[in-house]
């Protein structure tokens, strides 16, 4: 999806908060604003915005020489939502419609998040399972069902840290051994990466990849070859997070949306309310 | 006070809801958009945060033609207000300390804002009402008294619609013979007017007089010279809202401000948490 007005002031806040977990020095707050002042003057609002997210990310590893600040966030996150699995594991025993609740649980997941609005505190977190437990999905479960039980090969695109642990509920349900989980190629923001399935277990479940790219979301063209092609020829494709719906909305084959909505325009783009659970799917394919 | 780093989203977030309500044609919020990237790259962050306001405003009545799209918004909001004095006059006439309720009720009309996460409401002005009253205003209140006890000519400089009709109520209690009330010259967001001064009955009870800038605030520099004798020689100066302790915050003199902190920043650099009551006074003079 486009990137809109309303975007802006969101991403000068995005890039703030990231210029201070980068660093403490004010020169490069400043240096990187002035930066996103002038990419966002000759910006092409066509592109998604997590395409700026990405050239913030880039920006501030160039003028820092740090790869991951984030690490030790995600180390916590991972840890605090492994600390909930059991309970969690406990509800989906008493669940008479298992798939649905993992899938509630694998979008209650998603509220960690330090992009957009997030929350990254255990607190947050339990209110968020809360309301997975309480609200049932609308919408698209009848088609996901369907395509969860036709698929022989599913491929399901994790977004953040903390929340992968989430999505290890969501894998178990949908059998693991027809999913190949794809994390981010490169760190950014706290969006998981190969060491945060691991930290999930996934790598003792499922097939992991990386897809090969920086993107706080999937930026198809720049993907690896590997994942352009699973992408392609999976029988179903799941994509997690605010992220990979702003990247793949338009994809050229049917996605699978699984996402808190976290921010006002996506919301008004699912067509939901603002914190709503979306389990959307895209037009095509 | 200095423009912030933080400052710089809040300002496209306000410049965005500003050309909103100039014109519903999204070429000419864009347009704005991209004059704020510019002006914002190159803009002197000596210079406090309202001088941006003060230009977007001025660049929106040129590319639109209008001059005041805020009227019908605070003919609303002071009509609200003086729905609502009936209830405050009886408030006051029960306290035990006319002068501290008085001025705690002018900052809770500091609420009615449209430029900095304000509220224009009923609710959220009744909800301002209720914690003025509940709240006691700490710090600079006996100096406070005193220097009103003292002076015999007091400058109050108002702030927004609506908001100068629980200004009355201060300027009532402070004797309004000694009083100069001043608006801003011309239109700027719900800043209050002439025509608001008016709506609220003050140029029956004290002195009204414009301060000849289109600020929301007030820049010195471009004050009319009657603004600017008065400003020099008022025994009292009081000045109502954020916009003037941003303006004035390190003006040559002393001056008692009564706002309430609605923005992060503001209020860190008041030393207030957020929400906050303020009656603050600047060192000098």
């Amino acid at each position: 999806m486009k990137t809109t007005l309303d975007c802006i002031p969101c991403l000068f806040r995005q890039a703030l908060e990231t210029a201070r977990m980068f660093s403490k020095d004010p020169t490069v707050h400043e240096r990187l604003l002035k930066d996103v002042l002038g990419w966002c003057r000759d910006m092409d609002m066509n592109k998604p915005a997590p395409v700026m997210g990405q050239r913030i990310h880039r920006r501030l590893r160039r003028l820092t020489g740090l790869k991951d600040p984030y690490r030790r966030a995600k180390d916590a996150q991972n840890k605090m939502a492994l600390s909930l699995l059991p309970g969690l594991r406990r509800e989906l025993a008493r669940s008479g419609d298992r798939l649905e609740l993992a899938a509630r649980m694998a979008i209650a997941g998603n509220i960690i998040d330090m992009g957009a609005y997030g929350d990254i505190g255990l607190k947050g977190v339990h209110k968020a399972v809360q309301h997975a437990l309480a609200e049932p999905l609308r919408g698209g479960l009848p088609a996901f069902r369907l395509a969860a039980k036709k698929a022989r090969s599913i491929l399901y695109l994790a977004d953040n840290a903390g929340e992968i642990v989430f999505d290890r509920l969501l894998i178990e349900e949908l059998g693991p051994e027809r999913v190949t989980v794809a994390v981010r190629g490169h760190p950014v923001l706290n969006d998981a990466v190969m060491a945060d399935a691991r930290a999930a277990g996934l790598h003792k479940l499922a097939r992991v990849i990386d897809n090969g790219s920086d993107a706080p979301g999937t930026v198809l063209e720049e993907t690896s070859p590997e994942f352009k092609a699973l992408f392609k020829t999976a029988d179903l494709v799941i994509a997690k997070g605010q992220g990979n719906y702003e990247t793949l909305s338009e994809a050229p084959r049917r996605v699978y949306f699984l996402f808190k909505a976290k921010c006002p325009v996506i919301a008004g783009r699912a067509g939901v309310a603002l914190g709503a659970q979306v389990l959307a799917r895209s037009g095509r394919g």
